[in-house]
């Protein structure tokens, strides 16, 4: 036990300080804190003298040179890169205020258990993981969807349906081989939550359309391929496939562009799909409009045996599609749009409506990727089948479309003033017409250095500045400052003449 | 820290009272115990969490419930959450862009190595670090600074300094015991390239000061504590420590406030610091005016027995912090800023001026903090000495200060309108009107699902829109819709009388 003697002791006053109190209550703890940690000391000291001495880790803490290159994989941004990025994200953040999704995160790292699920896509084949030091198994995430379910889900009956939500996350994946391809990507994810009609793809694509035309793209350069995983399941229960097999099924037609037809057949047959079957997805691959596909489902269901599909479900699942596109005709985005049988998209939970949007001349990947997704919510425990769509759009094809088609604007570095001291003894000055433009809303810099005069004025304009302001004694006693516009039109030069070298005079006041 | 609150807790009284002090060092001991012992304890678990049957972890991976939870220490951000995190970064943001800081970023992932460096400061030894499978060591970045300095490198002569920059980085810890901390927060970083004087620091601290003006917070609440290590350097040097010593003297001096004198005391003896230093050290820490110091430092230096530093060199030093306060006052931001020797910051690479900023009462941890890093580009291999100077601003104890003082706005949800169809028949006709508001620069919401038209209206109150547009088959037949305002203030009401229940009839032209 620890003698604590108060340092001001005077006796009575003491007694009913409440601080004793909790002073003994400290006394006891530590105490036993103490008389435990020394008991449990003993056993870790003789286990590290066995510990093998590790020269190496102590040769690399002395290291003084880093590498300047980011984690393999990943991309800095420097403030030119930035730009781009603030460019393409502030067109998707205005389309999706315009639209009234509300934004929303999560955390970067999300436990590895979140992403198992059965049907093996390709993203819960990828990724970042790595046990922590207390044996947790996380991940850098790799989808944004089932952190959304997981606040969806958090929230529970607080959360009144629908919902619009929206994020920009970093995702990452990780493969074994590298081969030049990113383990990051920043992906603008949309979702609607709580609507079981098409309204909310229509929403969504809408969405999609607007924000490439924010973008500088046209209906003629990209489109949205649309299609539906009802129709192709209602072919396939036709065709005599097994129901659990679907998402399986899937995943190999998602592949379709990828690989040669046989291999496809080789993937498909290994599952167990019938040559009948195989035959049947192979020509729904082909149709890329809404009457074929009726067509086709008539054609299969005439042969079908024991059919489990009423031609009702069939008329059901088309009729969706069609009211998608009159929706979207009344967005005004038809011409954006393309039924194509052979979109089913790679990930295992959608179960209706799909949509890819690609650039029509197929020289690059998918710029953005959709669909329904009703049973996600009760494949993660809850209670409630909540109605749910939405879609991933990628900021690196996107990027490498807009600077193929030199559609990115320039971009430059612009700000309004930079303030400029005669000398140093006018730095104080100069502080207070920095500070005096700033309150005035505008955006100024200052010369922290005193250099040359010309080198200040080359500063400014190397950086985009529209006016230096220059900040001499004399002037300065007047309550003056020189001010030189530095981005005078071609017009201006016209109208005014070129401008004196050193600017004009100006009251403080006018700046 | 642990926060004990006296039970009969009476304001002025207990500042006098004795036990406050005892209780202090108690919960100090306590709690350094209580890590010590979770420490030792969880050796046993390491060697369990090894053994190579799990059946545990195969019971979790084929459940199909989920955590709802972030990962330990994380926080999710659903739209409530995130409205408050915008309305800070918007405050950062449109500091920055004011002061002209250009934005950079990079990745969340970097390697150990970037952190390791000598003197042993806090966010070295809490990294969140992990192994990939190929063997790299990597981790998510626990500060910002490295990163930058990484990028900065990589841009070489291609930069022309000095520069601004800044970012908001999530940066990560990761402690073994966890006690309610946090693991991760958002820190607004703002730094400038290639400014040896301390104009530089001055652009710095009016810009925090700024933004905290933004954020409805004053001079009377909040105080910018700032020092310079230079002069704390000259008098270490003239009382006799070694120049190797002084990073790792001032991380023990930056626990000066959250440990007893006396552990501050025996921590300093380890190092090798003379009792006449410490002495010395003790009385600079109670140091709150330059003159003071300025006469602390002539005392020193005049018992110094073989002086390494000039009068001059303590003149230039004292001079320094001299003219940041000068300059501060031309920013008009003279209140806002103290002169107080015991601030040294945490971090082993800070060299010059430093500073911190906490509230008035102390009631919170510090808001920020930042300082002069000249020697960090050396240690990461550049041939060039970059000066620089920077801050670090955290989300978490600013998002206490504006919760505590109520000085969050209401940040409600709100939109322009909420366009809703009489039937699913008008539901094409209410599409054409949401994207005609929307091509005006509106904000519009569409009902995607028919409800019952109070329900409707009601969810177009709750979502805080301004108007509720109603489309029903006889106006839009006469191309008008029924707009009701969902928002008028009490004037309007008064002036105008209580709107009508289902609004007026508005041309479609005139909405």
């Amino acid at each position: 036990m620890l003698n604590f003697r108060c340092p001001e002791w005077t006796g009575i006053a003491c007694q009913t300080c409440p601080w004793k109190a909790i002073v003994n209550v400290f006394a006891d703890r530590l105490h036993f804190l103490q008389t435990s940690l020394q008991r449990v000391l003993m056993l870790p000291f003789k286990r590290q003298a066995t510990t093998p001495h590790t020269p190496k880790s102590d040769k690399k803490s002395s290291t003084t040179s880093i590498s300047i290159d980011p984690v393999q994989g990943t991309r800095d941004f420097p403030p030119d890169e930035m730009r781009v990025r603030n460019y393409l994200f502030d067109a998707f953040r205005s389309t999706a205020k315009s639209f009234c999704f509300e934004e929303y995160d999560a955390p970067v790292v999300e436990h590895e258990a979140l992403y198992v699920r059965k049907g093996g896509d390709e993203i819960t084949k990828q990724m970042y993981s790595f046990t922590t030091r207390h044996g947790h198994k996380l991940c850098l995430r790799p989808e944004m969807t089932p952190s959304l379910a997981r606040l969806v889900l958090g929230k529970g009956k607080a959360l009144s349906l629908p919902v619009k939500w929206f994020s920009i996350p970093q995702c990452w994946r990780y493969e074994d081989i590298t081969r030049g391809r990113r383990r990051e990507h920043y992906q603008w994810n949309m979702d609607i939550l709580g609507v079981k009609g098409v309204a909310a793809e229509a929403e969504l694509i809408a969405a999609v359309c607007t924000a490439l035309q924010k973008l500088d793209l046209s209906e003629k350069e990209i489109v949205v391929k649309v299609s539906s995983r009802k129709i192709l399941q209602h072919l396939l229960v036709l065709s005599g496939v097994q129901s659990d097999d679907f998402a399986k099924v899937c995943i190999v037609i998602d592949k379709f562009d990828k690989y040669p037809r046989e291999e496809i057949w080789t993937m498909l047959d290994e599952l167990g799909v019938s040559d009948y079957a195989i035959e049947n997805i192979f020509r729904a691959m082909l149709v890329t409009n809404l009457d074929q596909m009726e067509s086709l489902l008539q054609a299969v269901q005439s042969g079908a045996d024991n059919p489990d599909t009423t031609t009702a479900d069939i008329s059901s699942a088309l009729q969706e599609v069609k009211d998608l596109f009159g929706m979207l005709r009344a967005y005004g985005m038809a011409d954006w749009v393309e039924f194509d049988a052979s979109i089913v998209r790679g990930l295992t939970y959608y179960t209706g409506v799909v949509f890819e949007v690609v650039d029509r001349e197929r020289k690059f990947r998918a710029i953005c990727g959709g669909g329904r997704y009703d049973g996600l919510f009760a494949t993660y425990g809850s209670n409630l089948a909540i109605p749910a769509c939405g879609f991933g759009f990628g900021d690196c094809v996107i990027h490498e479309i807009l600077r193929e088609k030199k559609r990115l604007p320039a971009l430059q570095r612009t700000i309004d003033d930079v303030v400029i001291p005669f000398d140093e003894s006018m730095r104080p000055a100069a502080i207070e017409v920095v500070a005096l433009l700033r309150s005035k809303g505008r955006t100024a810099d200052i010369i922290m250095h005193t250099k040359k005069v010309g080198q200040s004025f080359a500063y400014a304009d190397k950086n985009g500045a529209e006016r230096a302001v220059f900040v001499a004694p004399d002037e300065w006693a007047a309550e003056s400052v020189r001010v030189k516009y530095l981005r005078k039109t071609e017009a201006d030069v016209e109208s005014k003449g070129p401008s004196k070298d050193k600017g004009e005079s100006m009251k403080i006041c006018d700046l």
